[in-house]
């Protein structure tokens, strides 16, 4: 029974990807847990616990499609147990000699954390190279924009000229950082839980060694040996959320700008639109920035999820039920969460309309106002800075024209203050631009991309 | 695709209860949409905007049962339009005559803020049932084990004595003030929306009454008439979210005291037990406390969602998704982890083992010391309040026995340190028991339980 | 030593105000918690446990500004204790007789707690008044302005019209709302603690009656008897906090849209400005919108420490300084933010600048298409809702003008739709205006204000 | 006027140490601010753009004790500027010859946000140094009580067993990581800004290399150059405090473990105490956990402020007032919170009372119990892993004598079992703690530590 909207199937486009369904979906779920069981069981044969033959067919019959959900649910239920049901409803479908060697001196956490693990490494990859992606759209953006001018805003009110171009690359330096993130923290979270009762991994002491048989069962999954037990270390699952997090966060301020300036009082930018969309029923000529609020609405989804992973750090003892099953909530939700918006990102910004004519209109309607830095620049050559701010401010206070004003003042002539008000002050911007977009093609081009 | 863990079949026990299945699940929420459909067309064949056979039609046809959901999903996705897939879904299971009636003049908000007063309403009923069956429960619980002497602790160290009816005296007045909250709430969460396209209703202005229409929409649906539209108006949503919040919070510290008390080392209270249910499988021996760890995890997750709301409140204009559609996912979120909580409580605190030979054991085993308030109390009398507490400060540093002590500094005798020790300093407790009791029964019969 | 900046000086305005100050500040507190050890030795002596003179002298000495901080200071970190430095200073202070009777049976949180009462008391009040009076400024704005037909918008975008008295009158609404939960909450949280070691109110369990003497300490400070001790049940700070943060988002909602409408593509809406502030010193033209700005600030601050006082819901056992310390520092804070939000909000409202020209012009520029809604609903009374809304779509999809394009399909006369377009859909705007201001100034007159 | 609590001075050893006062307190701020501009002057002055006489005159004047602050909050206020009142003041003490060439080109948040970059650079610099101190001391925990076998618990129940160096590794290990996140980190966040009006650092382009002068300022005050503005770009920030909450996080794990452990029931750990420390007044036998409890409110306040922190990434344009200032308060405090954590943690494991004798009499007074796992690890080897588990759940259920239960059931003799049973299962516990302990190890001497 759905019970949760974002599991609606007529609202999942909102909250998931069919990517990330395959990935986290139910049956992938059961099915990621059973790799991990079958895992185990290789590497315990590997180490002489196990027979291969048991092992073998535990990795045979460990499918998820295999199993009756009805079962494992009643199994679940009846034992208040979180993984008996699902063991015996395996142990059910395997052959009777490999029933006694499934999940062998493992915990329900092994499997959960173990299956964090591959999570992280899983969709720490999917949320890598949509990274990438936006990042070559956005760095197309800045260098097709570089010179393309526009008002910059600040406090909402129109300031001083920059370029669109900046504005992008000012989006793709955030983008590379979140790359950096994701490279850096992969080795503290890619990794696999194999732990036993207390963390001690004290079960199989006495027949083989632990340490190998956990390294040789991490690395059977593709997963890093993490040295000690993390049953009650939590900020490997603590940052993954917050890297993600953070980057619904980018991702939102950029859904933010395109809402913002698709207003049509400023319309610099616009939605792509798709030919069946219907923006309102009771208003037919509305045409929303859908995308961009969504990424708002995810950003705040992800961070509520990941500070509920944030205060799962704080745990007792050696194992603690209270933040763990919260992990078990959050975790996957600031993937989902993050990944639909890496996708919606991919298509907002793949299909962007820049109108630099609207641009360019809104440079000439706020007019020389826009110039007065330059002009405060100009004049604080001649007059000190703090001379040039106060005469300037009485010059636009009066509200008349900034040439006629200064030059009524006896300060500059007309032609000075228009070779000043001339200059197109963006030439730092453009090189901004040069500078971010050169470091990122550099450190992609060292990725490999 | 069940993505969210919340939504597994084998887990969902965890996260809902059959009940809240029922009324927030999938098929219970297309549902409600449809009924708010129904009452909409009623109300405008009223008002003669629509002729009643339609409206009819619209009642007979209007069940989710009945709607292919993969067209829904089809509609949904191509118009881009949250409604619009419904919508016409509707139409094409409706006679031809009624299709053109269907959600006349509403708009997709209408819907979803309408169908969150029936929820808000509905679900704040249930929250109000097993808060009741909760306080009747601790009530018993109060006046059973009234003058139950046990330690009190403060900072997780034995302090002085209480009675285990007072702690649950406790418990039931905070649950108390729960119930006057809703109580006094309700009138502002359980209102209809019908605000059009803007908030200003002017849809229909011209053939008929809106604020009419509004108010016998929301009287079919039993809602109360909002006055003015909450379009972005959403104290109303984020004071519920807090409220069950609140109720978690209540609840997860009640669990937290059974988790505490339920260590061995201290073995005053136990949750209740099932046959069936199997502790840990590594460690056979263990009895976990999984309830009130679970109402921790659950209250975690309503906060959170409950932040969301809260941070819903802050939007622009007359209408803006960015908070609305983040209130799609967690109030429906806040309501299932509550109602959730409050089942998970209510067998716990129906099946509660209250050892009170352990707390008896305890009492005596840090013997004096938990007297020591007693002798302050007796000593101040005599030396006033500070150098009474110096002088126990210094005999109990001392580590010796306290009336040896006491009697050794000459300011009492042996049988005066033992007739102060003697005293059981719970007859206070006791009393604060009485009271939040009768207040609690007085409450409950003035509101007919 | 001032180390945050919520404290220094030259950005107290920011984060504070000279009332609030007054409250809270240092000294205030001090003083505060002088009062209650003053109520306690008063009633302790009208119950016989304390000499008549002794109180009277504490009262006497009882003054914040005779203490010397500096020993306060030096005997809290020697003591370790959060109150023994402030007692030993007193005690210092006043008379030998009254030494011994200060502070008698009381516990640090029976005096914070009670503070927690008389600063939810006081904050509260002021809150109140802060409310009626910017109630009363929104009252005005939705009667004068209720007329004042401007764009209504949806996602950021032109919608359909509404009146500026409507958006006001929606204001309003939620201010209404919380002048309601605050009346409502107010027993809850205005009340006294004397709870002592473990909340079982022992110490003078021998000598008197405990319960009469809390009753009358809380009516000696004018404020409600709590029933139950309170030292771990924490619901009545928590939901004091989430009202003030509801406050906030209300205050941060009205900023939002002052700030977007004061966008000067837009210029719907300004800010007062002052003879002497400077909106930017090096883009001298600017006139930024502080104080909008600074609304959605606070309110951010404040969910943060609304937050916290949730998450103090959860404690153990009879006392529990984990949450209890972290409300020391956030139920301060939400009173100095949702204090200081007011009276920024008092400010704006009362100098806002209405821009009526602006908002016609608006709904000039964006012509034809604001009144979509209008052709909808008269072409729906023809085609049914759903065939005008495809037809109207396709119209407004061509670009072309609606008039024309409406005509060109047949359905109706040019007089038609130009009379569909003409009525100004605001009717009922209006009277959702006339129903708000109706029901405050009905609530206000019951209220005396 | 002091309003904060955390600012009392009574208080301030709580929520400061005099360390942080001295860097982050309110003239040292101000000096940092005088820094930056002098930082600018200099290398203005290097460039060209001002008279080196100057740039030595305001190096000379800009003194933190030299201003008067009731100018600089007069000019404040009157201004309504953030640094307007500062630069006025700074102006009035410099000679005249100095004046105009204070704060050119360079805006409040150029000052501000390069203030964080120091902040972000010293205080990580702090914290860095403090959690190599805590590693050393937890190290040595670790390497000490390698061997000191105790009851391991899950669920707050008494599982298997697991050694306190055990224990003390997985702290070591968690802090490592941080320390690890704090040197990958630093380059994002210990950087500069120098960004002018909207970012595109304009107003000297026509006289000089703005890139190159921004290069040089950052280099000037030790800073990293960012390349882009960053001015709305505000991951480095959120980055920053999440890793401060990270560690406090662990700090308060650690914390909670104490306190837990302090337990007189159980008895394991207790906290270092003072000759003058009261820990309770009116219980005097009291000795209360009060470091570990306080580590866990500084925990939650600091997440509190991280997640302010991780809200302001959603920012509007080139400049946006309200994640901004929200940030003001949430950097400098998540600073302190996290900065007095580590203070308070330091003291409380350097001092950390480990009573071994108590851990044996735990694990004694489980008895066999505890040792199930071991016996059910001894019994799969027999009858298969979930054979030995129905098994023993059976004799454990019954209560009675694990040794003949199992012998009873006739699959063990009774010195199979007590063999079983005999086995100390903590060597790869201890083999654990030597890896944590020589990565660490290697690790520090790598850093020179």
């Amino acid at each position: 029974m759905v019970t949760r909207l974002t599991d609606s199937p007529v609202y999942a486009h909102l909250w998931s990807t069919p990517e990330l369904e395959e990935l986290l979906g139910e049956t992938a779920r059961w099915q990621a847990w059973l790799d991990v069981l079958v895992a185990l069981a290789r590497v315990q044969a590997r180490h002489g616990l196990v027979p291969s033959e048991a092992a073998e067919q535990i990795a045979a019959g460990a499918r998820a499609e295999a199993l009756d959900l009805d079962r494992v649910t009643a199994g679940t239920r009846s034992t208040s147990h979180s993984t008996l049901g699902l063991i015996r409803e395996l142990q059910r479908v395997l052959p009777e000699s490999a029933r006694e060697h499934v999940y062998v001196g493992a915990t329900v956490q092994d499997v959960s954390d173990t299956w964090f693990g591959l999570l992280m490494r899983d969709v720490g990859a999917i949320v890598r190279r949509d990274l990438l992606a936006l990042e070559a759209t956005v760095l197309d953006l800045a260098e097709r924009h570089r010179d393309t001018v526009m008002v910059g805003r600040t406090h909402g009110q129109p300031g001083a000229p920059i370029t669109f171009g900046f504005k992008a690359a000012s989006w793709a330096d955030e983008l590379r950082r979140h790359l950096d993130r994701l490279r850096e923290g992969r080795p503290r979270w890619a990794v696999g839980q194999l732990a036993g009762a207390v963390g001690a991994l004290a079960f199989h002491e006495a027949e083989l060694d632990p340490l190998a048989l956990r390294r040789d069962f991490c690395a059977e999954l593709g997963l890093g040996d993490p040295g000690a037990s993390w049953l009650t270390s939590r900020d490997r699952v603590a940052e993954f959320g917050h890297v993600l997090a953070l980057v619904c966060g980018t991702l939102a301020r950029i859904g933010t700008e395109v809402y913002e300036l698709a207003r049509p009082e400023i319309g610099e930018l616009a939605e792509p639109t798709t030919a069946t969309a219907v923006g309102s029923i009771t208003m037919p000529h509305k045409r929303n920035p859908e995308v961009g609020e969504h990424l708002d609405t995810l950003a705040r989804l992800a961070r509520s999820s990941a500070g509920v992973l944030l205060e799962g750090t704080v745990v007792s003892h050696e194992r603690d039920g209270r933040g763990w099953k919260a992990e078990w909530v959050a975790l996957p939700e600031v993937c989902l969460l993050a990944g639909t918006a890496l996708g919606l990102a991919r298509t907002l910004l793949a299909g962007l309309e820049v109108h630099d004519e609207a641009m360019a209109a809104n440079l000439e309607r706020f007019g020389d106002r826009l110039t007065s830095e330059r002009v405060l620049a100009g004049l604080s050559g001649r007059l000190g800075k703090h001379a040039a701010q106060d005469l300037l401010q009485g010059v636009l206070a009066g509200g008349g024209d900034v040439v006629d004003g200064v030059v009524a003042r006896g300060v500059a002539s007309a032609d000075e203050v228009r070779g000043w008000m001339a200059r197109a002050p963006v030439a730092t911007a453009g090189r901004m631009v040069d500078e971010v977009v050169a470091r990122a093609r550099e450190a992609r081009a060292g990725e490999g991309v």
